[in-house]
């Protein structure tokens, strides 16, 4: 069996630029960054403004488990399907990390005959993008305590700086550290961590951002810490905005490739899933959607954060709103879901299969119900995978009026993904059952805007505040920041806060231990427990594996 | 008077294919990166490998001062210069690093007239090289610690680690850091302290490496530390060098850009003058050759550091002749080395200035009769330069058999360099003048080879090492490591270690405080005194003042 390197390093791109013409795409809004990758110019959002958007597809998973689910591959595989059956299409999706490309995770560019190209260097630096993001969010730390350094006007309180600096790379050594330390030029000393780079609040900014305008308000509005009357102190106030954005205008223009099978893809954005909202950049959907009759977008994790997120936040902020939602299952995840271990998941085992059938049912009544949307199920099919398990969903399915298709596009491309778009078309045209809402309302006290989110998606019995996170409602409430959406960021394994709880809980409270304020990205981040916003390296690292030879081919990354 | 970056602005750059082909570049070597820059396929170096060489012309300084000298504006109006009298031409030059930008020092991609442009993207982050040097950096440090955490199979002393981090900002915060804090699974607690990501040695590396294969073999040699029994642990030990040269891949291919008048510049790499060697890549210097009739490239600093390793460092390595020298000078600097302070430069002063003159005829001796190569001065005028001043430096030389030339080329481009130009012109076709030679010879002991460097080209009295040196000479003689070229790292404000001595100082002796290897770059690290390797930002940092429009538009970056 070939390897995604193998099959991405075996296909023939076209020339980004045709691409690009395909799309409608005039030479003056092209970027070529070689010849496969291109930037687009965001002035070509603004001279479509009044051309009408196409439909908007947004693809979500159930809750991830160690097998894998497939939502990128199913993203990339559904454009193609849509492509095959004569739509104009794109994808809209996340870039991946660079970091973790190095630790067990390898690439993240969508699997086997669904995948963008070229899959190495979107994997790697891709554009820049990333780096932009850290060095505007590592601008700002150094900002910080040269201020402090330098007399300290705004009387910053040392203890108080919550903005970190940034590395893209799996690096646990860094997460706590003393800097400052040395001779009196060299800083002062304090207790500082840094984070991957896309835990920065200026990843969901950048993702958030309709232009540059917006992109230097949203900068400008970030706090970096509060001083010592415990005001909050922005990085407008350390005039910083004009020099972050500056670094990042670049990065801002949405990225385009390709699939295996030529299918536009904007790749572009990639915050984290639960202390931000884990979606593309709007201008990428938006973009897509200009250009095309299908936007085919991803969002992070399980339909419970990321497409909770993707409505309550991304489409409450910019507009945007799904014309279908499609939740990607796989028999091996849900059999997780039923009990089994990782290790005995390609033995067929009916029993476990219908044991975690609740998993999906409770996203898809989510998607459908508490957000009023058309769903379609789409079984991702591995090779392991029995006649006997497929068909145990589609009629499970079917007996609750589920809609559901196999989708076989890891092994099959677009082919693989007729089926699947067809429906997906089907929902998108019946607009009479849309009826999209979000899950809370803006108005409602911090509180309420979380036993919202917790009682109607989660389902769990209620919720918990402790009383540092009590404080925090109170003191950010105070300052007006109450009036926001809720960005939860607890454990993707579970509906609960507690990971171990597979399948569809019942009778768990969630207990919210920290609220803080994303104030440029405009939401409230409500944490479960701790988060982990810098990951390590395993024992045998991947880059233990990777190389690349005389040519430039790489190898390794799978 | 227009700034740099309004100039600049104003210029109508051709597409980065026309410049490409106008040097005779296939497409199939060329990547675009938008529609200025573009990077060139090393594959090209490898096609041409039997084509004859053009002129290499090194464009060196005095010692720098406060008020600047302008080496980088002489290289791109002798370029333009040249390509105005009809000679196929390229300029070789280092990218700029991104922290200083935010700091006080503004743009590094010449001035006035003569400029490579995008100035504002050369400046920022221009392909995203110094972005992959960093992650490359940087995750051979995350794999050194998660190498320690992991059990420590090597035996690493935690204590004897050498290997920093990097960030390309100036942040003083980072100098010295404690790092690994925190509970049993966030790393082990140690020392540690990150450099500026020009002061790699991958940098170094980078820009000596003459494809990839020497890339990883350099990589792999790299020297991270020692282990408990004090012998060096390799990066080619964790197993590092393949997923490093994967980061790098790209990065490795020169940029192609192009002055305000059309000439092509490749722009590529940036190590640090003092602990590496100052100069940009080795492969760019090869294609500018390979496709011209002349090659104007620069060194580091004065003429002491960076000519002196361009020819004892980067020629040796690499087989690489200088036909000609430029040696820049300024009435203002000149000034300076007599005694001037800075308020008081504009001011007429020809006392000073003929004071300052023995730096200057120390330069050019050292160019002349220690490397034996053909010189010429270049004036570079500044407006508030008087005639008595310009005549004064010009007789002066003429009187002591000096060439010498007024170089207008920051007011009138290269109709200003035109008369420069055709100096170099006489000097590169009178080969019999050319008697290139090192300054010492590679068999000699570390301390002889030292030794060598500050007696002839400082003119100082003689070496002092501190015990310590002595001690690490000791041990570098065991492991090998004598026999590599020295790689002087002391103030470049004057010839001797004190930075106050400014002119051409006598009688003083040179004090070596450390001796190290760059084993990957294949240089031994002469160590004058603490050398900075992470600046701090002043008071005002630049980064308060830029800033970037709706349409992309950056202000503030001078």
């Amino acid at each position: 069996m070939k390897t995604d390197i193998e099959i991405a390093q075996e296909a023939t791109p076209l020339n980004i630029t045709e691409i690009a013409h395909n799309e409608g795409i005039d030479d003056k809004y092209i970027e070529q960054y070689g010849t496969d990758k291109a930037k687009i110019s965001y002035n070509l959002l603004k001279d479509l403004k009044d051309k009408p958007d196409g439909k908007l597809v947004l693809v979500t998973a159930i809750t991830p488990t160690p097998a894998g689910e497939g939502k990128t591959t199913t993203s990339v595989g559904l454009a193609d399907g849509l492509h095959k059956i004569g739509k104009t299409v794109a994808a809209a999706l996340r870039e991946p990390s660079l970091g973790p490309v190095f630790g067990v995770k390898g690439g993240a560019a969508g699997g086997g005959y669904a995948q963008v190209v070229p899959m190495e260097e979107i994997n790697l630096h891709f554009t820049g993008d990333f780096h932009a993001i850290g060095a505007a969010n590592n601008l700002l730390a150094a900002m910080i305590d040269n201020h402090i350094f330098q007399g300290n006007a705004l009387r910053i309180d040392p203890k108080r700086i919550t903005w970190k600096r940034v590395v893209d790379m799996n690096d646990r050594q860094l997460r706590n550290v003393i800097n400052g330390l040395g001779k009196r030029t060299d800083g002062r000393v304090r207790e500082d961590g840094f984070d991957i780079t896309v835990a920065s609040e200026i990843m969901a900014i950048f993702c958030l951002a309709t232009d540059i305008h917006d992109l230097k308000e949203r900068l400008s509005k970030m706090i970096i810490g509060y001083n010592v009357d415990n005001e909050p102190v922005t990085a407008g106030d350390l005039h910083a905005q004009g020099a972050m954005a500056a670094l990042l205008k670049d990065a801002l223009k949405p990225n385009l490739v390709q699939t295996l099978e030529h299918t536009p893809a904007f790749i572009h954005g990639g915050p984290f899933a639960n202390i931000a909202h884990g979606c593309n950049s709007v201008l990428a959907t938006k973009l897509a959607l200009k250009l095309n009759d299908y936007a085919v977008t991803e969002a992070g994790f399980g339909a419970d954060l990321g497409a909770e997120k993707f409505c309550d936040i991304k489409c409450r902020m910019t507009g945007l709103k799904p014309d279908a939602v499609v939740i990607v299952a796989t028999v091996r995840a849900l059999k997780h879901h039923g009990g089994v271990a990782k290790a005995e998941l390609n033995t067929p085992n009916l029993e476990a299969l219908e044991k975690g059938l609740p998993n999906l049912l409770q996203h898809v009544e989510n998607v459908t119900k508490v957000f009023g949307l058309p769903a379609v199920v789409a079984i991702n099919r591995f090779p392991f995978d029995s006649e006997e398990e497929l068909k145990l969903i589609e009629d499970k399915c079917k007996e609750l009026g589920v809609n559901v298709c196999l989708s076989e596009v890891w092994g099959k491309g677009g082919d693989g993904g007729v089926e699947l778009a067809k429906e997906v078309v089907r929902l998108c045209e019946d607009t009479a059952n849309n009826h999209f809402q979000f899950a809370y309302d803006l108005d409602e006290s911090i509180e309420d805007k979380v036993k919202d989110i917790v009682t109607k998606i989660y389902r769990g019995a209620g919720v918990t505040f402790t009383a540092e996170a009590k404080k925090q409602i109170q003191r950010l409430t105070e300052l007006g920041f109450d009036k926001m959406p809720i960005c939860m960021a607890k454990t993707q394994f579970s509906f609960s806060d507690n990971k171990n709880l597979t399948g569809a809980p019942r009778d768990f409270k969630i207990t919210i231990r920290e609220v803080k304020v994303s104030a440029g990205a405009g939401f409230l981040v409500a944490k479960t427990g701790d988060i982990m916003t810098m990951p390590g390296l395993p024992k045998v690292p991947a880059a233990e594996n990777i190389d690349v030879d005389d040519e430039g081919k790489i190898t390794g990354l799978f």
